[in-house]
């Protein structure tokens, strides 16, 4: 393992923590936000860019980057590291995710998946074991192993025999991995799942508590259930998980869903919610988002928020993103998704911040108060 | 006038000259080309990339901009500089190119032209007078008086006809833009038009060879005629032009046409061509364009050109290029658009500095047995 751990503070009301985790291409600080490059670029944002704002680790999709460039093609640039010119960490999901949401006519096997890509409907095979190869030849610093994700609304029974195939599959990519562990200094996450169904999440977390991997993934929330749902069940999950692993929660990207985690001890996210809504002309201030299509912005000559200090907030107005928006200009993604992704590093510091100095939840409390969704 | 041109070096071989263009928002180096920002942003490239590449002026629409977001939202953010904040130069078109490019339902009058907006068919004129009026709104540093453009292979009764309403707008636009010079600092140029008529073209360049303005626009050329018959009329327009006017040839960008222009005296240039045919998957290099499309690249790790000195050579591989634009990844159109505006900027360097040093022909001959298009 090449991952350490160090939780720095905890919160005195909450189940808040910070922390600093080291990985292969850099420290991180938790609770961290890593933004989405599916297919090996954050879209709209160059990697200067995401430096600049001060992000050690982003997330990309084996699903895509396996289907294209092609694994042959990342391994002889050296790594998806190399092949993208990224120098700070990279975490990768397994691609379960995507089989699951992305593509037709997929088969689970005991053995794994078969599916055909969305892209060319070309046929294919992820196993656990080929899964973390992947993984290792990309060169992530985290991997996660191939589960069986299900939506929200699904019959316990189905559920049981999701959660079942997971664990065998948790257990198969523990081994795969740790017997190739030469090939790479990435760590391996398993996949808590269990649908909503407490009996079910309580097996697969006392399963999960029991490996020896680096870090623990919490699945199968914000599917499609209502805020109160996730509420219980994320609470539910990362109750008495082992202190000293980090907690990655996947696919929560919204200021209300990272404060909801972060108080129940969460320590990672990624969502590509600040950039797709930035595209779709979204953008987050401190009173809650804006949509820059209306024409009230059509004159409006101040900043997206006055209270950011990011270089679009001080550079442009907002009469000109909304300019830029009804163009279909290049231009305003870059400076749309560069704001909200600014935006959501500053709410990261400060939570941390306030975990730090034990404000957390009062500054959660006036956060939420102010922010209109 | 707040417009000095000093030429530097006269060509010993051709009529290719540099000079020094001092505009109100700083000096640009002549011959130079100007990236086209249609919308008020060169599509795919940042200001300050723009600077970086070292860009002192760019082309902006005043048909797009007129029509969205409309003079009364520049207006009130003080100029289009401020609009856009940009602080170096720009030079602003008529809209005539557009309007009879883009529009439906246009009529000319001795007035004016009467045309439907292409975005939502609202019906608008534009005179001589209204369209220096909005360039002063604008606050270009360079105005176009509105013309007539006629395409390849009209009749000459019908260019002379646009001619001479051309030659009517320029004196209305010149006395409207010298009562009003408080307004702005801007510099107007008159259109030379006249189709491929030699008698027509002798009498548009007689008549604004007569004019008091600070500088001269070529029109009418570049539109659909093969090469050589630009060549030639290129040639037959910019001869026994004034020495101490800059000569601004409008709508060429590819690096035969900019030679040829470069050699006939030409000082200034603009175009789409490197950032559109950059989103379109072409990538200039000093041995011809490449289409990044192609599956020679998938495995290519070497840079776009391996003699360019610009950021996305240095940085990223043609392999990772071609699958960002397989991807159809806004990163593409950023790197892509930086590479060919930074080439074409080399280009233009280099042009420069063989004319200063009586090069210039032998570099012109070398150059295009080197770049196979």
């Amino acid at each position: 393992m090449s991952l350490k751990f160090n939780i720095l503070h905890h919160d005195t009301i909450t189940r808040a923590r910070t922390g600093l985790l080291e990985l292969p291409h850099g420290t991180v600080e938790t609770p961290v936000f890593m933004p989405v490059g599916t297919n090996g670029t954050v879209k709209g944002v160059t990697k200067d860019n995401l430096k600049e704002i001060g992000f050690g680790i982003i997330l990309s999709n084996t699903y895509h980057l396996y289907l294209r460039p092609g694994l042959d093609v990342i391994e002889k640039a050296g790594g998806l590291h190399k092949f993208i010119n990224w120098d700070q960490n990279i975490l990768t999901d397994s691609g379960g995710f995507q089989v699951f949401s992305l593509t037709k006519l997929r088969k689970i096997k005991d053995e794994g998946v078969v599916f055909q890509s969305h892209i060319d409907g070309s046929r294919h095979t992820l196993t656990p074991e080929k899964v973390v190869h992947i993984q290792q030849v990309l060169g992530s610093d985290i991997f996660m192993q191939l589960d069986v994700c299900t939506p929200y609304g699904i019959k316990e029974k189905e559920a049981k025999k999701a959660l079942d195939i997971t664990k065998q599959w948790a257990d198969r990519s523990i081994a795969y991995w740790k017997q190739n562990q030469d090939r790479s200094s990435g760590n391996l996450f398993p996949i808590m799942q269990g649908n909503f169904y407490k009996p079910l999440r309580t097996e697969s977390k006392e399963f999960i508590c029991n490996l020896d991997t680096p870090g623990i993934a919490i699945g199968g929330l914000s599917v499609g259930e209502p805020f109160p749902v996730f509420e219980e069940f994320l609470a539910f999950s990362t109750e008495g998980l082992p202190e000293s692993k980090p907690r990655y929660v996947m696919g929560i990207g919204t200021p209300l869903y990272i404060l909801t985690a972060v108080e129940n001890g969460v320590d990672m996210f990624d969502c590509v919610f600040p950039t797709r809504t930035a595209r779709n002309g979204l953008l987050f201030t401190w009173n809650g988002p804006i949509s820059i299509k209306q024409a009230q912005y059509v004159e409006d000559f101040a900043p997206i928020d006055t209270a950011c200090t990011c270089r679009v907030c001080r550079e442009y107005s907002r009469s000109y993103l909304r300019h830029l928006y009804k163009c279909n200009e290049i231009l305003y993604s870059i400076l749309a998704s560069y704001h909200n992704l600014y935006f959501l590093h500053e709410l990261m510091k400060k939570i941390r911040y306030t975990i730090s100095n034990g404000t957390f939840a009062a500054f959660k409390k006036e956060f939420l108060a102010n922010y209109k969704e």
